[in-house]
């Protein structure tokens, strides 16, 4: 893509109300607009960061047998007080409406419900399970106070993942599937050194829930890191008797803030009792699924990603995420210059190839200019094209995270890249 | 995929409000579950259709400049105000609730005026036109009947794009590109032979908006048709006045039942004198930027495609958005049974070759039963195998929209479906 036909421009004003520092980067560099607190529009350059992260979290659950698809975001109020979840002193952040007709809906800020209601026409034998479904979910919820930026919104983008299961035994399998599937995820995100297990409040059923907790300083929340275990425990269950059941001494654990990314939990039957959502097994009694649920917040983890990798010049994408993997620089006077068109058939070249590239073809902005927006919008390598890199013999190229740049030949930069 | 591993069987069960042949038909084949009138959760068959569409669109829109991103859900009261459409006299079809300050706020059912508010940051200067952006929203609309299957939903998924053009000359360019590319899309939607280009009633700027017809005895719409010319008018403008303007005889049209799939719309300098959207020209002179507006309904289009293309057995897909190119039946009595080995061996090298494939590996189904779920489900090429399709020399091929069937070899099986 080049830059001059890219609307969406660095800005040098970000509104006072803007607290956040992962929305002030990415309002800056062009990636997203707010519409209001907590609701952002995600503008060229930032879907395709958005859409990185949804398809490595797509290939991680479709490797453990997930099946995508979309529920709605109208929910009907007679299946939420069901599970008495409709009511706004039970869940105060939902955003209600209603139909013509008088019939009150909200807006779905979770799914368990309707999914599982769903599958009462899909499941009835255990020959219908397991099953195994996720959804890319633009979720809303009614919250008092976003100031997160991204990370925390009223409007959202979630990965949600529901499992069904016929027994303890066999939810308990693809739970530690989807367990890995998450450290993965994590991994190839960018985030992995500095996400860890983490043990959190459970539910009506279980102890423990599981965490994915990000060291963030932006992050809401404050874990125990045991760092060669590679787990941690939440502060909200962080007293003797739980460190002793995980067997763990308050002395290896270091204190630190953190940003859930993603939480897996088990259900067990509760929920399927309550919805009726029954199967007939082998011997042909009836039970109630066993029910798993594993979300990963997409626009949290984006949120999360520039929290963690910025300097004082802009955002330092993770080569996966990154909008683009090259970032030409041309400097010339106009188009009929040489170091225009080495950049052009430079890119050019990069675009047959399927490298992903964006390159500052303006004739008018000046070089310093070009080179804080390339730093600013925090692409891993930057190519720049000169008179003086071309006499000196090629492309001075510099990533984003280092400090020197070194001039290399077309050859030795389309390895660099590939 | 392994049809047993699909959660979403096909059914025989569809409730009796649901009216429209279109939802019907999905429903029964494991497309579409319903969640409310005119709400639709869009299944793991149907999210590959829907992706599918969505795909073509998107390449047609990037062919022409288009720049995708995505706004919020969420809309602001005082903007729509600006322009006299948040009234619910004015705008019949808002969902709206509120912040938990009290704030109202609203569900987008359109998108024109914030993302022209937004454009009031990127665009100054005659320098930052023109502008072609365009995204795949969830409209959320409160209709107040909601009949018409996915053709028309409360919750839907459409294409919208906007143009910002520095003058009437240019955007009127620009909008014979977008006609141009929206017939292309119809094209490879399958749609493209009963798709004609109708002129319709036209707002305070024009004479006519014009949209996109489809010949579709579901539709809302009346179009008179002029076949030769491949253009079509609404009803609503249809008069001698018009028609002489047109250059259209009575005695040539043909009066037909249509569903509009795609509108496109110049807003002139209208919106954006109401919104101050302006730019400085060359002669440094304050100028409204000229606006346009182009949308195709995503769904309903999709909803339209099964319309049209189903017979008294089920769907009948168009190559371009089947959900797979190819439908393996195996016809064994278990797992070792040679049909078995061999249907198996087709999935895996199909699969390494990137057809999409669906297999229908049930063991315990009756064939007939098999062949009415893929006559249902409606991929495009049945492939048969069964120890009588192995003996007479291969794999027993039928094409979802002819009769007869013949028996290849894997060879001749691949070449089909490349």
């Amino acid at each position: 893509m080049k830059y001059s036909k890219l609307f969406s421009k660095t800005t040098k004003t970000v509104s006072e109300d803007e607290v956040s520092n992962n929305a002030q980067l990415l309002i800056k560099a062009g990636f997203v607009y707010k519409e209001m607190a907590g609701a952002y529009c995600y503008l060229p350059l930032g879907i395709r960061v958005l859409e990185k992260i949804k398809q490595i979290v797509r290939e991680e659950m479709n490797k453990i047998g997930g099946e995508e698809f979309i529920m709605t975001s109208l929910q009907r109020k007679e299946l939420w007080e069901k599970t008495d979840r409709w009511d706004d002193g039970k869940v105060d952040v939902w955003f209600k409406s209603a139909l013509k007709n008088g019939t009150e809906v909200g807006f779905g800020w979770s799914h368990e419900e309707p999914i599982s209601e769903m599958m009462k026409l899909y499941i009835n034998s255990y020959r219908d399970l397991p099953v195994y479904v996720y959804q890319f979910q633009t979720k809303m919820r009614n919250e008092l106070r976003a100031k997160s930026g991204i990370m925390r919104g009223r409007e959202f983008v979630m990965k949600d993942m529901y499992s069904y299961s016929v027994s303890d035994e066999a939810h308990e399998e693809f739970y530690n599937k989807a367990k890995e599937a998450y450290l993965a995820s994590f991994e190839r995100l960018g985030l992995g050194d500095d996400t860890f297990f983490t043990f959190a409040s459970g539910g009506a059923f279980t102890q423990f829930s599981h965490e994915f907790q990000t060291i963030c300083d932006a992050g809401e929340d404050i874990c125990y890191l045991h760092r060669e275990k590679r787990i941690a425990v939440n502060e909200e269950v962080y007293n003797d008797e739980v460190l002793s059941q995980l067997g763990l001494k308050k002395e290896d654990l270091e204190q630190v803030k953190t940003a859930e990314v993603g939480n897996i939990f088990s259900f067990g039957s509760t929920k399927s009792e309550e919805l009726d959502l029954c199967f007939t097994d082998e011997a042909g009694e009836k039970k109630p699924v066993i029910l798993g649920s594993y979300g990963i917040g997409i626009t949290r983890a984006m949120g999360v990603i520039v929290e963690k990798f910025h300097d004082e010049n802009g955002i330092i994408w993770p080569e996966n995420v990154a909008p683009f993997v090259v970032h030409i620089v041309s400097i010339a006077k106009d188009e009929s210059d040489e170091a225009y068109k080495k950049a052009e058939e430079l890119y050019n070249e990069l675009n047959e190839k399927e490298i992903e590239v964006l390159w500052d073809d303006r004739i008018e902005t000046r070089p310093g200019e070009k080179f804080a927006d390339a730093d600013l919008i925090g692409i891993p390598t930057r190519v720049v094209v000169s008179s003086k890199s071309l006499e000196n013999g090629g492309y001075e190229v510099k990533k984003r995270n280092e400090n020197d740049s070194q001039i290399v030949s077309k050859d030795e930069l389309l390895k660099m890249v590939k």
